[in-house]
């Protein structure tokens, strides 16, 4: 996957060296240095492929509860106001998350942590915004930091503060986004919880005007951006975060040339969240073509939330971004890898296999990297590797 | 799942008794006859949920190859056409196929159907129907056959000789059709290897008149027939396998009315293949409001193939169903148990909990049901009991 290769950049017969949990040699095995031999442990992976550990880089995957009993009232005929009306919706969510400690939030966690990690995840972002107060969102961020040591992952927390506007705001988006701007996102970074701020730009969450007070706070705590983008409408979300050098602006079905050309221009990844498009059975699907075309970095990730994408697998997010987007092989591959990692910032420590970066690896049983894609609901993975170990 | 109780027919704080292989008892733990508990070996689920074992009523598990290259042109926009020219499509399945032994194709197929086992299937179909000759039409018939020894799982075969027209017959449908039901038919029952007789009824198929001659020829050697209907056009094959009494007629976009009064009146299933509407981007989904209306049983299967439906996990059949089709809860995990039972003429042996029947058993880390077809790439198994075991 190193940028200076052609396509996927694939060596046969290759061999990886890692030292200290950072990889000293990815190449061919017969160009492999003698000297890094020496006392060294031989792994044969015989014939197997390797890939860098995958990265998904836009997950909510720290909740409590879920939203499976509403999922069925849904499927029985019940409108969204009905559920609404019953306490569904996120609503449902945020209460949840509210009563739920951090030991419970972390418990609750784990099984989903753990389905990416069977897949070969060896960094995953987690996103706040099911807390919607300060202690609540500390907690969630505490927690999603919890995850990092009980497995052997590296986690990347997001500060989504902007995500919805909770009950007790009254409806008052102004007071509510200078409470994430002024009050949570300062204590938030003061306490070192978060890598990234992020919002929701959109008709029913915050206007683009709401999503710059957030973006201007997180400038001034040094605190890179990302942003949920032209999900469900074009309010110029990718231009945006473009103009704030987003790391990512994430969804984009209603993303128009202008956007594509701005996040070109700014090195903003976009990020493809197919599980959401199909869950909530959206038929406006993001313009692939315009971020090809325009040179746009792509990245795909599970968005792995409770109410619109109950998604934790990586792969099937590739086959389905495949599948449903039109994706290459190659695209999907990059994405849930180099750009996914770029779309963290993390593109100097992970996503390629290149020396100096960590040994963040996937073992794969198969014939041909486009089984990891083709293949649903299947899982060819054989061993991970993280930071060497 | 009992057909005499409503809806799931769930049972809280239940136990499940087994003898030899039978369930004995099912039903309240408060009900259960002490005499039972004699010398019993006794297993508490702490809470878990228990459903019967799951039923994949119709895949073509056993291939060789799969078709993740073809795949990956077609994303980098290779037609049809130059992927047929270029010696893809089912031509190459039947050619890996032809060329692979029965060790091989039981070697190759035994990942996939230990994707399904670990999702809780204890009973899988498998059809033929890559081989389209005698001989490696056996071939792939006894491979099925051996994966239900090579595994803890019951193994039903469906002869598919009308599953495509083999290069070699240049054309000649009729004649093809003729060596299919005079000579493959009557050797393979002679054989013992086929519990059900299956063909695709479609334009690029078989007409129904060919169809017809492969059923004459099941009938007169007693064995039941499926149809592949009415996936593509409307040649009116739901209603063609009706007069059969067809098991089952299978996919049904295109099924009208009168299709679904024929297949309530002969108790013919209806099953459900999402993965392949979606994996060939299908928008004409089955009726399942007729079926509903009309009282079809309907049951959900992955149709598992490496042309149209690379799909090994039931669980994510029935998120496909409820998602795309709108198939509720109920239908869904009925769908994967009781009907697809019935759709293999098991409906005696498996598919409900109900004293008399196979101990076949999924035992299930989950809060409630509506779980198992609310998450997407998420397998909460805990345990799996196949005859008792
Ligand atoms: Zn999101
Ligand atoms: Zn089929």
């Amino acid at each position: 996957m190193a940028p200076d290769l052609p396509g996927l950049g694939i060596v046969e017969r290759g061999a990886v060296a890692a030292r200290d949990g950072r990889i000293v040699h990815a190449g061919p095995e017969s160009a492999l240095p003698a000297a890094l031999l020496k006392g060294a442990e031989v792994i044969d992976c015989e014939g197997r492929w390797i890939t860098p550990g995958l990265v998904d880089c836009h997950t909510h995957l720290v909740y409590a509860g879920d939203r499976a009993a509403e999922f069925e009232q849904r499927l029985a005929g019940a409108t969204y106001e009905e559920i609404a009306r019953a306490g569904g919706g996120i609503v449902s969510s945020v209460r949840a998350v509210r009563e739920a400690g951090e030991d419970e939030l972390v418990r609750q966690s784990l099984p989903r942590l753990d389905a990416l990690l069977a897949e070969g995840v060896t960094t995953v972002e987690v996103k706040s915004g099911y807390g919607l107060a300060l202690e609540p969102e500390v907690r969630c961020l505490r927690a999603a930091r919890r995850l990092g040591q009980e497995r052997a992952v590296t986690v990347q927390t997001t500060f989504l503060g902007a995500h919805a506007l909770p009950a007790e705001a009254n409806g008052d988006k102004d007071a509510y986004i200078a409470e994430v701007a002024e009050k949570m996102l300062p204590a938030i970074a003061a306490l070192g919880l978060a890598d990234a701020v992020d919002g929701f730009c959109e008709g029913i969450a915050f206007s683009p005007a709401q999503i710059e007070r957030v973006f201007e706070a997180a400038r001034r705590h040094g605190l890179p951006v990302k942003l949920h983008a032209d999900q469900l409408s074009n309010l110029h979300g990718a231009a945006l975060a473009a103009r704030y050098h987003a790391l990512s602006a994430d969804h984009l079905e209603h993303t128009d040339e202008e956007g594509a050309q701005a996040m070109a221009a700014a090195g903003t990844v976009a990020v493809i969240l197919p599980g959401a498009f199909y869950f909530i059975r959206e038929t406006r699907k993001p313009p692939v073509e315009l971020f090809r075309r325009h040179g746009v970095p792509m990245a795909v990730a599970t968005d792995a939330n409770p109410g619109t994408s109950p998604l934790t697998s990586p792969l099937l997010a590739m086959n389905m971004a495949a599948t449903l987007f039109g994706m290459t092989v190659e695209e999907c591959l990059k994405g849930v890898t180099r750009e996914a990692a770029r779309a963290l910032g993390l593109q100097e420590e992970t996503g390629t296999l290149e020396p100096g970066k960590r040994a963040d690896l996937a073992v794969w049983d198969i014939e041909r990297p486009a089984e990891l894609v083709y293949r649903i609901g299947f899982n060819p993975l054989f061993a991970r590797v993280w930071r060497g170990q």
